[in-house]
This record gives structure tokens, C-alpha cells and sequence, in this order.
């Protein structure tokens, strides 16, 4: 194997496939990252068996020459040098080549650098994907239907499937929808006309491939394609693949837990409520569920407030645009609160009680596309 | 105690005496910051025992009011909780009130916040220093006396004057010295005329003190006020005091370690030397002292090498602008090469070596304030 690449151009290549690589891993292999080089250009891999990203270098495009001098062949380097060394070479531009024996030689200027590689035929075979379960999403969409949900999944395995964001399609929408079990954050959007085939309902993505997903994605209005199979997920973009498996076991039936009807609603500025929580929580550091309360007030005012005894008490007055309905008195998760709300982008919010030992709901106002539920902490 | 005052202001005084607190400090009361109202401002102290340091803050300054309505008083806040209630109030001012109790309300827009504060009379009193050693010295010489020192003294306890910087006066200069007994980095400035009656030799400033100075002045042509007596230093500028016990013992003599003359002379581009280490160092990453090899070859050629069988080996040759006296062959850690290299912001830099055993010079071209010194490590 020999090539001649723009050293920017690799190391992109690179810290795309090293997102899935964990130095966890059973099979040693695995900890390092593929390169094929053939006549169309490089591939690198990197995969821990749950997520698999290649990342493809054209050897030509748009009239650019990106890699040269190209001779087939193919090895696997240790991911635990080889980027720190392309990152620091010298010049702009390196040559990579292979002997027989899996040695590497890395060439820029006046540095040369010899690594034991490994026989890229002993790297995992990444499966292939068959379906007709396949949409497009612009990345921009993509990248917030992960930010608005991605958040709310479950950090501990003692309910896997939890630890998944669930997407599925009803009623003429695609929903993102994660819980684990004290908030649930859901966001929908509506299918178009050429994904009204689309069927599917307990694909659950693990909720680290999506962040890392996330990660790669640029946020821009290019096309991704999604491929759905019984077990994978597939993403890919013209020069991107992102394989991650799906989490087994039945997502639970969510939608039974939102409250259909409302006792008391609040209308708020967004950002005021989410800083005058924050402060609230500020004395309850150390306690792990750093709880707050909620008081409706007179004149559409809302108090938050904390008590640490052995620190101080804080309290923080709200002057809403509107309450309406019963009076309310209500203990949650501050942190809980904070991370609904930072992934609202409109400027006022809108929050739901049923009271205060049933869940709440939080919404943007005037807009019906995100959902979120939090489970209040009886304290009262 | 009763004050109003700017919110940034505050904040500014907090993250400077915060330089100084600890958690792991064995009297409790110095783990809070002691927050003293008097007619001309407000006073803030952060101290552990070793490092004192005081940010006064002005009623008033430049016809401009930081501060309203002092009433006179003194209280100790908790420094786990009061910084980040500061920066997080809602408005740009706030209001800080105790009781007799010693409770303090803070208060900002919406928010009230009540801590549990300390008697400011348990807080220990700062010692005050009576001393004619003083003298100034630019916040920027100062800093630079700093960062070009500081980095090579002991982390290790095993002697413990050799975690501090030695400064003294000798020879019309004054010097600023570190080491750790492996390598050593000083930087001299002439002394200016007022500063000739200036006397010491074993003065030793804690290396940790010194780099949180370093932090907290500002890099301005302002002077800084530098006193010193038998075993405190003080750095004085307007509204800062920042005091620090010094080191006890007799700081080694190292004048003598210094060889006068030198077999093999190169002169190169510094950061390209620096570069082409780093790289010859990325495969001993997991090496402790991370060891290359230097030798010189012809037509003024470096070839700077590393090998760790199981990982590679790496080659880096440095076309230099000179290279006289004897051949040389000499192993020494990059880390300590790179560390001297770095404070260097000259372009050129001229390494004296006297054989493969002996300790070699760095040195700016052209700049005879810095000398610093490398112990090579026996390979060959």
C-alpha cells in the first residue's frame, strides 16, 4: 500500500472513525484504525462492534486532487499514536506506505516515522445492510431531533432498553422519544410525501451512538440517509457511514403518561425561568436530585426556592405572563427542569400541571413538535 | 455590614482570592473568604497558611462608584457556594447585609440568598511586614521572571527547597533560579539604579505560589511593589496584596553547575528543534522520561530518533544553520528539551554541549538573561 494525502484531509478522516473507538474493547484489533487505500481513494474505519464509522477520502473532487500516487493495499495502525503523529507533522502534505511485514512508514518532510501495523484481513468485516426502511433528513434536523431528546435517556443498565433513544413512526409523524422513568423529552416531525411507506415503531438507537453521531454530523442542510434493519441503524452521507446496532427489547408504550388535561398552566420567559432555577439549585450542590420548589404567587408570580439547612436558603421570584388555573405547590429535579429547558430555543415556554404528585409537561409556546415530561419529587 | 456593589467588580476581587483558598486546609474557617466593609470599599481575603491574598475594592475610583451604602462590618462566606451565586445573579448589582448571627442575604432582582456566615474575628490575622528589601519591578518583567523559571522546579517533597525558585541578587543582577536537579532554568535582569542598595541571596518562593501570581496580575507595563523579610514575600499592586511564606533552607549553589566551555556548538530555529522533538517523543509517550536521541551529522544536519520496539520507531532530521566543534551522539527527555524551548520566544537558539555526559546549555541567540541547563540521560 502506498498514497500521497493532504495531511487536514486524513486527519479529519480520522477523528470521524475514532469517535467509535474505544480502547474497551474485547476483540484487540479493534483499537486500531483501518486504511484501504484503492484506486477511488482511502477508507479509514474504526468500529467497537456497536458503532462502526468509515470515512472516505476521494482521490479527486471538484477538480481537486486529494490523495496521489496511490498503490492498493490495506492495514491497520494503533489508534493510540497514529493520530497524534499526522496531526504534528511538518508539512502539509504525507506519504504512507506498507511493507509486507504490516510495518508503516509515515513521511512528511524531514520526519519518518516506522510503526508496527497489523493485517487489515484480521479487522472484523463490518456487515452489510439490505432494506427498503430507508429516509433522508437534513443534517441540521437530524442534529436537533438527537440534541432535543439524546439528553433525557438513561445513564444507568438496569433498564437497557432505557438507555436508547426510541424513534418511531404514528400517525403521519417521526417521533424521537426518551425517558428514563422521572422525564421523558419527545420531539416529532411530520413525514413527507415520499416517506409515507416508512414503518416502523421499536427502533431504540443507544443513546452514545447518537451523541457521537451528533458529533460528526456538520450542521447543515446536506442530506443524510437512514437505513433501518431488524437490528441496525444505518447513516450515511456522501463520504460518511455510521453503522450502530439498536437496543434490544420492546421500547414502552410512552405516550400513556402524558396528562391529558392541565390544572394549573404557566406561561414564562424561558431563559429567566431556566437562570432563576439554576440559581435556586446552587445551595443544593451536593444533594444528588437537587430538588427546587415551585409556588404559584399572587399577580402571575412563581417562586422557586431551595433550603440546605446546613448552607442557607435561597429564593427567587418569577414574574410569569400568565397563570392560570388552581394554585400549585410542587417539588422537582432541578437538573431535570434545567435540561428541558436549554433545548428550547423559543423564547417563551409553556408548562402544564396536573397537580402536584402527577407529571408536568413543558413546551415551547406555539409550537407542538416538542414535548417534554418531567415526574415531580414528592416532598410535601 | 451593608454594601452595594458592581457585580463583575466582585467577581473579579472573588476569582483573585479564590487563587489562594484550599479545600484541604487544617483550620476550617480558611476554606470561606472573609469579606470586610469599611468606609473606602470592600476588602476580600483568600489565604491557606502559605499564600495570603487580599483584592481591595474602592468606593470609589476614577469618579466612577463601585460601591454604595457601606455599613461598616465584616462576615466569612463559605467559598464553595458564594462564587458561583455571585456570577449568577440576575442584575448587575447586588446587596450583601449580615445580621448579628453572622447570616448573609444577598439579594439581586428576584433573588434572595441567605448564608450561613462565619465570625470574621475567628479568621486568622495576616502577619504584617516591616521591611527596607523592597523594590519594583513591570507586572509583564514580572511575569515573564515567572514563566521562564517556574516550570523547572521539583514537584517531588524529597527536597523540599527545590520546589521553589530561588531569587537573588548578584553581580549588578538580579536572578531568578530553578531546578529540580535534572535540568535548571534562569532568567537575570540589571539591576536598576534605586534598586543598588538591594541585599539577599537565599530568598525562595514557593513554585506554586509563584504560579498563582503569575495567574492574577495582568500583563501591563504597571509596577508591582516586591518586599521582602526572613521568610515572607509580598507583591503589592494597587489593589492586590498577595503574600507567601518562603521556602526554609539553604537554596543549592548552582553557579558551579554550569560548564564554562563547550565541544559541540548548533545554532537552529527554535521552534522547528521544538517540533521535530515532540514528534521524535510521540512514540515514548508511555516512557516516564520519555528519552530521544540527538546526533549530528554532516552538512550542519540533526537527526533527533526515538525507538519503543513495540510500538515504532521515529526519525527526524533538523537542517540547523550551524553546527561546530566535535561529533556528538547524547539521549536526554524531550519533555525537559521542549519545556526549555518553549519560553524561548527568540527565533534562534544556541545549544552548548560538552560530550555525551555532561549537562548542556540552551540559550536564546543574542539574549545572554536566559541560560538554561539539561542533565542528558546515559543511553549510549
Amino acid at each position: 500500500m502506498k498514497f500521497v494525502i493532504q495531511r487536514d484531509l486524513l486527519m479529519e478522516s480520522i477523528q470521524h472513525v475514532m469517535k467509535a473507538i474505544s480502547s474497551r474493547v474485547t476483540i484487540p484489533i479493534l483499537t486500531g484504525i483501518k486504511i484501504e487505500a484503492t484506486p477511488e481513494g482511502i477508507k479509514l474505519t474504526g468500529s467497537d462492534s456497536d458503532v462502526s464509522i468509515e470515512s472516505f477520502i476521494p482521490k479527486e473532487e471538484d477538480g481537486i486532487m486529494n490523495v496521489e500516487e496511490i498503490t492498493p493495499g490495506s492495514v491497520v495502525v494503533q489508534s493510540k499514536y497514529f493520530p497524534d503523529i499526522i496531526r504534528k507533522l511538518p508539512l502539509k502534505t504525507l506519504e504512507i506506505t506498507t511493507d509486507e511485514k504490516f510495518q508503516v512508514t509515515i513521511t512528511s518532510g524531514g520526519s519518518e516515522f516506522h510503526l508496527n501495523g497489523q493485517d487489515a484481513m484480521e479487522y472484523p468485516q463490518l456487515p452489510v445492510m439490505h432494506t427498503d426502511n430507508s429516509f433522508e433528513l437534513k443534517n441540521d434536523l437530524l442534529k436537533e431531533l438527537i440534541r432535543q431528546t439524546v439528553f433525557a435517556v438513561s445513564t444507568v443498565e438496569t433498564r437497557p432498553i432505557l438507555t436508547g433513544v426510541n424513534m418511531r413512526i404514528d400517525d403521519q409523524h417521526m417521533h424521537f422519544v426518551a425517558t428514563d422513568s422521572h422525564r421523558l423529552a419527545s420531539r416529532k416531525i411530520p413525514l413527507e410525501n415520499d416517506q409515507s411507506q416508512l414503518s416502523f415503531n421499536n427502533v431504540v438507537i443507544p443513546g452514545k451512538s447518537l451523541a457521537e453521531l451528533n458529533k460528526i454530523i456538520d450542521d447543515n442542510e446536506d442530506e443524510i440517509t437512514i437505513s433501518v434493519t431488524e437490528n441496525q441503524i444505518l447513516f450515511q452521507t456522501k463520504h460518511l457511514y455510521f453503522l450502530s446496532r439498536l437496543l434490544d427489547g420492546n421500547y414502552p408504550e410512552t405516550s400513556r403518561l402524558i396528562p391529558e388535561q392541565s390544572k394549573t398552566t404557566v406561561l414564562t420567559k424561558t431563559k429567566e425561568l431556566r437562570e432563576a432555577i439554576d440559581r435556586a439549585s446552587l445551595l443544593a450542590k451536593e444533594n444528588r436530585n437537587n430538588v427546587v420548589k415551585l409556588e404559584t404567587k399572587a399577580n402571575d408570580r412563581l417562586e422557586i426556592s431551595s433550603n440546605t439547612p446546613e448552607v442557607g436558603q435561597v429564593t427567587e421570584e418569577v414574574t410569569t405572563d400568565s397563570i392560570n388555573g388552581e394554585d400549585l405547590k410542587i417539588s422537582f429535579s432541578a437538573k431535570y427542569m434545567i435540561d428541558a429547558l436549554k433545548i428550547i430555543q423559543e423564547d417563551y415556554v409553556k408548562i402544564d400541571f396536573t397537580g402536584a404528585m402527577r407529571p408536568f409537561i413543558i413546551k415551547p409556546n406555539e409550537n407542538d413538535q416538542i414535548l417534554q415530561l418531567i415526574l415531580p419529587v414528592r416532598t410535601y
